[in-house]
């Protein structure tokens, strides 16, 4: 698993492009891994959306984790499944998709950080390091220090999210992150590849630094 | 299984009474199935609540169904799952439910209802079969026609839905349908232990006469 560039495709943040379109130009811009997070469709169009993604992801060889919907991940056979702490209570995710499929939970605080490692989680992304607009009821962001403190807490890798883009990158990495995932810093650029790219770049060059 | 009365809960319908007293209520009345249908919630809140109407199903001795959230449906270890035409297609909901649960498919024509069969359904709502200000995006009604059509092409119990009403619970009974699925006739009423009783008093007498 390569957590350097986590990026999650949002249709609403895309200006017009489908989850197909960002996905693909975000994985031609060195996307290693894709979430597909979606809160509008009805259930059949959520499968038939992400079985399309899976195509691309299978066919770059790296995964699909889709957002809160375990029953579309289950059904779509993603590789694994995001849990933010208002979605399935992480431990029942773990009992749900069984060991083999990754589990991604949502933390922003330590405490959130050591429970999602107890329950099974492969991976936290502390969220969000900055504020966002993405996210308007996120909880209060971590920080750069919250974002240490919760890469020193966890034996799991840790990707920071929330308000991440080029300028900030490097800075994230430095704090022990394993990766950035981002929503507009890609999906919202003009050029998605083009946006990917350069923060893949920024954030490879980040890691010989770190 | 008794599917004389199924009565489907919704927040929206209830004149601001909750799922949970709706739920309560409708048992009181004398519901036999209940369906937990809710597409605005996080799912954490999702789980919450069905947990807790899951408590008064258990205690009455009835099946909780949930609506279109296999996910959902899994956390809370309800009795079983209804998929309409937009949710997970029934075989892959039936492969992720295993063989034990209840599975219940929505059927607006004959095929739908032979293609819900052979997928593993263990009932189909034969829906709608009146107009219904419910579901404004439904398909065309059946009719009592097409509900009499469904009934004898398939050898599941089919349970009507869609406009149902103490005046024409009758006539669907009449037709064969093995019970039958309410929301606003039960959840919308002023009194709903009253309506669900009213309701289950006129079927159990159609049955009778059928």
């Amino acid at each position: 698993m390569d957590w350097i560039l986590y990026v999650i495709t949002d249709a609403k943040l895309s200006h017009g492009r489908s989850h197909l379109e960002v996905a693909q130009a975000a994985i031609e811009g060195g996307a290693s891994i894709i979430q597909f997070r979606e809160k509008e469709m009805t259930t059949r169009q959520l499968m038939e959306t992400a079985r399309k993604i899976k195509e691309l992801t299978d066919k770059a060889n790296i995964p699909l984790i889709v957002n809160d919907r375990l029953d579309v991940a289950l059904a779509v056979d993603a590789d694994g499944v995001h849990v933010g702490q208002d979605d399935m209570p992480a431990t029942l995710a773990r009992q749900l998709i069984g060991p083999h499929k990754i589990l991604g939970v949502s933390a922003s605080t330590v405490e959130e950080a050591l429970q999602a490692e107890k329950d099974g989680a492969d991976y936290v992304s502390a969220s969000p390091v900055f504020t966002t607009p993405t996210k308007p009821d996120a909880p209060s962001p971590t920080g750069l220090e919250g974002l240490r403190a919760i890469v020193e807490a966890v034996n799991l890798p840790v990707i920071a999210i929330g308000g991440i883009n080029e300028e900030n990158a490097t800075e994230v990495i430095a704090c022990g992150a394993d990766g950035v995932a981002v929503i507009s810093a890609v999906v919202s650029a003009p050029d998605i590849t083009a946006a990917a790219r350069r923060l893949r770049e920024t954030v490879e060059a980040a890691r010989k630094g770190a």
